[in-house]
């Protein structure tokens, strides 16, 4: 049987009442299973994580977008986190018995629907891009809520499914399909934000780091400590344990010690598993020698 | 849905068309899978892994047992493992939906059918002793097969099921219930088999090591190095990472380098995944953001 995972992201992290509305469409559904959302009070962003049926967690997520619609007005919205729409994204990642092919279709079916049901605009963004100037999700959202009126009068920025005109509440929603991501965060014994950034740039992509490592620096004043916040793209191709003994190694130059780590969100196994062969050295390893992968269908 | 993981080992490593006819009933049976099975020759010994629900995998590892009491002969037995049957012994291991005490009597149930219905003599171990020097399964096969006609005339080796006479080719029978046990091995840079004994001596429970640490030493001549061979009991009060470091640690004293390691049939997730936790550093984590965990019922 085929399972999707849906995360979708909304603009709304501090009215629990809302919060709690919003995600009421995906309890409760047969072939839907609600895993978790985080609402973050300084981003002012609610984020959930929902698998199950592919056509089911669609629907669900439908209405959810379509309750979002209704309670969230962009035109008020305040946080740290870059954003264009009440339903901000809406990425899809294709978990067992299914393509990134059938993710795309999917993220396509969802779009059409929003656009004709709530008169937004949609972007297809990632691995359900239409252009190459589509698949990254921050050129996508660039501008943000305030920019989108500019955005849409420009002709390379016809939206994907809908009108070119924001809704005048809920903005645009960028849809879209990819790998599993691992949101990965590692604590540095320094609240020197600097340091943080400067280590940040060494292992991501774009300043010429590791190929599936996206990069920042965050404070954590209330434990006086800074974090490098990744996010691991393609865990199989740039592991874990490489990311993370990347950091140290850059670490040591300021005299700086890394003091652990979290990830947020799900991981999968497959990942935290590659962790510990390449720690313990394990010869003739594979993911079939783990009990709980031959107790899944 | 109750699952059970049942490993039988039988006295037979060398002679593939018996090994095959031995396996045989434990395939294509609904509600029964067959996960792997090892022969090694140096032991003359084969270890299969089935796992199912209950009652289904007890009564197809009660026909195998039925086809090694026909095909294997202990008199002409030899091989470099203690052993005292053909069907030597058989643990029963909740996974799912099932407690200890529920596998403790799918044991029972089994060594009732095994002692009626091929008059072999069982003795209950593990978990599912019926005293306390029955706990150990070393203890329970001492003498071995040559010596079960003298052990059976002590009072105090009645078996628990079955007459005190030994099966005249089949010898008897351990059955019992266990937790899950990791069956891992450490490599060594040295072909000194002193210095991994001293190792194993270190760290296993029986010489003042960890509570739940076995170990012994073993040569790997074709690959001019050594291993500390080791039975985890119970990973989750001694983790792997501890096992691994602690023969690093010993090791040094003789110059030697640990140089790989390796898991012998299947091992849990979260013992793999405890390692990575412990070598990450991971903050708040616990199994079930896992994205797998959200998969299995």
């Amino acid at each position: 049987m085929a399972i999707v995972q849906c995360i979708p992201n909304f603009s709304e992290g501090r009215d629990l009442e809302k919060i709690e509305k919003i995600v009421q469409p995906l309890r409760g559904k047969e072939g839907v299973k609600l895993l978790n959302y985080e609402a973050d009070k300084n981003y002012n962003r609610l984020v959930v994580t929902v698998i199950g049926e592919p056509n089911k967690v669609k629907n669900a997520v439908l209405e959810a977008i379509g309750v979002a619609t209704d309670l969230i007005d962009m035109n008020n919205h305040r946080g740290q986190h870059s954003r264009f729409g009440a339903t901000d994204v809406c990425p899809f990642i294709p978990i067992k018995d299914m393509t990134m092919d059938d993710a795309i279709d999917l993220a396509k079916e969802l779009g059409n629907e929003v656009a004709s049901k709530y008169n937004i605009p949609v972007f297809l963004y990632e691995s359900a891009a239409t252009n190459p100037e589509r698949i990254n999700l921050a050129t996508v959202r660039k501008g943000e809520y305030e920019g989108l009126d500019e955005k849409l009068r420009d002709i390379n920025w016809m939206p994907d499914f809908g009108d070119a005109k924001k809704h005048n509440t809920a903005g645009a929603i960028a849809i879209g399909a990819r790998r599993p991501l691992i949101a990965y965060n590692i604590n540095l014994d320094t609240e020197d934000i600097e340091i943080a950034s400067k280590i940040a740039k060494t292992i991501r992509y774009s300043n010429g780091g590791y190929r599936f490592i996206k990069a920042g620096p965050v404070e954590v004043p209330e434990r006086k400590m800074t974090q490098v916040t990744m996010n691991l793209t393609d865990y199989t191709k740039t592991s874990m344990y490489r990311a993370f003994e990347a950091v140290k190694m850059e670490a040591r130059r300021y005299g700086v010690n890394v003091i652990g780590s979290e990830i947020v969100g799900l991981c999968p196994m497959e990942a935290l598993i590659d962790v510990s062969a390449y720690y313990l050295g394990l010869e003739n390893f594979d993911l079939n020698k783990v009990l709980e992968t031959n107790l899944m269908e």
